[in-house]
C-alpha cells in the first residue's frame, strides 16, 4: 500500500518514495538486483524479520515492481523477479551505492563492485544529462515549474520569488 | 543518529540508508536542493510536523550533510544549506525523479522540471558508466565481491555459486 502522506504529495519524489521509501523494501530492491531471489538467500544476507522480508515482497509484487515465479513444485517454492519497472530503479540504486562507497565504506574499500558488462570494467554510475551528455553537478541544475504544477505551488513559487526580490533590495 | 540495523550491515547501500533513508529525509532533502531552506519554506511545501522537521534537520546537520546558518539577528533565524557532502546526494534525487516522472506522475507531466544550467535545457538524468561513458543499462550489470567483502560474505557467495551450479546440472 503507498503511504497516503506520500502518495498525495504533487511530487514525483514524494512518489517514489511512498512506494519504495521503506528501507527494507530499497535493500529487498538491492537483493533482487544482486541475482539473491529466494527467500532464503536474502534472509542470509540480511537481518531481516520473515513478516518484514515477507510484506515488502508483498508490496514490490503489488505494485509491479517484482513477479513471483514457481521454481520448484515439490516442495512449491517461489522466486522473485524484477519486472522492467523493477528495473528502472537500478538508478536510485546505483546513486545510493555511490554516495555509500565514498562515505560509508572502510578501509579494505567498497564490499561489493559493479562491473558493466559491455565494457568490462567496474564503475561507478555517473549523472549525465539527458539533452547534452555532460556529467551532471550539483550546482548545475535549476528546478522550474513543471507542466503538473498546482495553482497552490505556482501561487507560493511567485511569493518566494517575490520575497527573495525584496530580500536582495534591503540588503543592497 | 545512524540507524543500527542498517549501518552495522557490510553494504554501503544499508549505510546510506542508515542516515538519509528516512522517507522525510530524503524529502527535507529534496528542498534543500529546490533551494528552499528555512523551516518555514519547507513546512509551507511540504505536509511535515514541526517536530519531524526539526530532527530531521538535526541529522542532517549531525551527519555533515547540511550546515545552519543566521540568516536573521532580530530576531534570530537559521536557514539550512548543503555542503559538499549534501550536494553530492544529488543523484539519488535525481534517481527518485526520474522514476517518480515516468511512474506515478499525472496526466498534465511532471510538476517540476530539471534544467541543467550547463546546456540550459530540461533534462532527465542518464545514468552512465564512469570506465565508458555508455549509458548504465540495467542488464548489464553485474556484481563482483569487492576488496571489503567479509570472509562470510565470500563464503556464501561460494556456497551460492555451487548451489546454482548443482541445480543447472540437475536441470540439464
Amino acid at each position: 500500500m503507498p503511504i497516503e502522506a506520500f502518495a498525495s504529495q504533487n511530487c514525483s519524489i514524494a512518489r517514489t518514495l511512498s512506494i519504495v521509501g521503506e528501507r527494507w523494501t530499497l535493500l529487498v530492491l538491492t537483493e533482487l538486483f544482486l541475482g539473491r531471489r529466494r527467500f532464503d538467500e536474502i534472509q542470509a544476507e540480511r537481518p531481516i524479520a520473515s513478516n518484514i522480508l515477507s510484506q515488502r515482497l508483498a508490496t514490490l509484487v503489488e505494485e509491479g515492481i517484482a513477479e513471483r515465479h514457481r521454481y520448484s513444485e515439490h516442495p512449491e517454492r517461489f522466486e522473485y523477479r524484477l519486472t522492467d519497472k523493477g528495473r528502472e530503479l537500478l538508478p536510485v540504486q546505483l546513486a545510493l551505492l555511490r554516495w555509500g562507497d565514498r562515505y560509508m565504506a572502510e578501509a579494505p574499500g567498497p564490499p561489493v563492485e559493479s562491473i558493466h558488462t559491455e565494457c568490462g570494467h567496474a564503475f561507478e554510475m555517473v549523472p549525465t544529462c539527458s539533452h547534452c551528455g555532460e556529467e551532471i553537478k550539483p550546482k548545475e541544475v535549476r528546478a522550474e515549474l513543471g507542466p503538473g504544477a498546482s495553482p497552490a505551488q505556482r501561487e507560493r513559487a511567485k511569493r518566494r520569488g517575490e520575497r527573495r526580490e525584496r530580500e536582495r533590495e534591503r540588503a543592497a
